[in-house]
């Protein structure tokens, strides 16, 4: 059988890789995309099987643009992954911290481990990069002796690199939650999580209603964000996340909630996963 | 009467400056700031009157860490005031787009103009800097005629740069909304909003029955974001803003409310402003 074709955001050895080999298992066939809508059209398109898509980090809060490539690709979740994220600095093999004049990475990555880099020698530049995995792959295909990367232990493993510093993130309890998509739903009575897209009008209280029917039939929240509808003044998108034991009452729950709201989309239903269950393994 | 110092992130001329003048007036002295962290120790420390900072974008969502930032430095929020992004491509006097080789900007403001960039020639290098302004700031400084920036009108304005392509960002209801921050909290009956920092606990139900205590007291949601408490497995953080006409009830509103709750910060109670009338000016 084929390894299964997996869109990842980044080039091979970013966290999406790694997020993509946890859910699906190591024999895969990541197929890189510079960006989120690149990976959203290739999955509509068939060209991939599945797609992996981080949706939010503890720190940094909701990708908000990409439950809008869900819903503008016609995507369905069918199941989350978390990744512990750590940062290490990374250089060719030989080269050490004091030879170091130059520092590559992606600019969110660059302000995680800012009490790290300020530690450094003012004559140390840090430059912008598109992706972490990327400035790895860069310093070894150019033979860049003075620069080091800051990416993912996969990145140094892929490209050759060796970590001059280990665990160089300044907040050490940063998770990201990555969605893996597909083009059909799953279906299957082990589901245990929804997310959910919902559209509720202004009338005081519908959304009140709407969590006291969930509350009621034990269904739990875990993700509540609104975003308000553009040109509706005072009506919101509500992406929510719902956890369940009894897929009866979270049938019941959706059905009655169903009236309270003026349009309810299911994005997926899937097996529930956890950042604690992360958390106990690093 | 020496005009009000007022942080802003990025340089003169950045959207963040323009947020400011709208909300405090012309008259104000503009502090920059290299990140929200300084500009939050700024403001702390004392060393201005008032802050302005970014906490919303319609396309982009939420920046989670700034409420983390108004929380570690006991930041009080006093208004808010909504813009309408309008990305320019801006070079010097005389320059026209075909000469252009290289445009500088933000990922973000890049990310923007997607479409637009798509339309140039392949020859064209898209170069990523820490800040929309500051790369127009740059392209006077060190007269680069080959090179445009991609910045708001303030910029161009700021540092004589002309306008070579216009309102070039793809979506066309972009906005942001900026939060004007203080040492102490504002205090007036004209007060209409708020803005909520709760943390509940675990039991099944606790946010509905908060929810329907404000509803009942016709005060309405304008917005809700969780975001997990790391350490704590299925306790969440809850970011609310609230809106009401009548503050004996808001008042009645937040005591019952507060029964249901573990904490109930208030970052700041303000008039409500929307971007609704900001859509309308512009």
């Amino acid at each position: 059988m084929l390894p299964k074709k997996i869109a990842i955001q980044g080039v091979a050895g970013a966290f999406h890789e790694l997020a993509a080999q946890k859910f699906f298992g190591k024999d895969i066939k990541a197929v890189e995309c510079d960006t989120f809508r690149e990976l959203a059209q290739k999955l509509h398109a068939g060209e991939v099987d599945f797609a992996v898509m981080a949706i939010e980090n503890t720190i940094a809060g909701t990708l908000l643009p990409n439950y809008s490539l869900i819903n503008e690709f016609d995507l369905k979740v069918v199941g989350e992954v978390y990744l512990h994220i750590e940062m290490q600095l990374m250089a060719l093999p030989g080269v050490r911290l004091p030879q170091i004049a130059y520092i590559h990475s992606h600019p969110i990555a660059i302000a995680q481990c800012r009490e790290f880099l300020d530690t450094l020698p003012a004559t140390v530049t840090v430059v912008e990069k598109n992706d972490t995995a990327e400035s790895a792959q860069l310093i070894l295909k150019n033979m860049l002796a003075d620069t080091a990367a800051i990416a993912g232990n996969l990145a140094a493993e892929m490209y050759g690199l060796h970590v001059i510093a280990k665990d160089i993130h300044t907040c050490k309890q940063n998770f990201t939650r990555f969605l893996a998509l597909s083009r059909t739903p799953r279906q299957s009575d082990l589901n245990s999580k929804a997310s959910l897209c919902l559209e509720l009008e202004h009338r005081s209280g519908s959304l009140a209603k709407v969590l006291g029917i969930w509350a009621k039939h034990g269904v739990n929240l875990t993700k509540i964000q609104s975003a308000p509808i553009i040109g509706k003044p005072y009506q919101y998108w509500f992406y929510v996340d719902l956890e369940w034991s009894d897929n009866a009452a979270y049938r019941q729950a959706m059905a009655e909630a169903s009236m309270y709201t003026a349009s309810q989309s299911i994005l997926g239903e899937y097996v529930r996963n956890s950042w604690e269950a992360e958390k106990t393994k690093n």
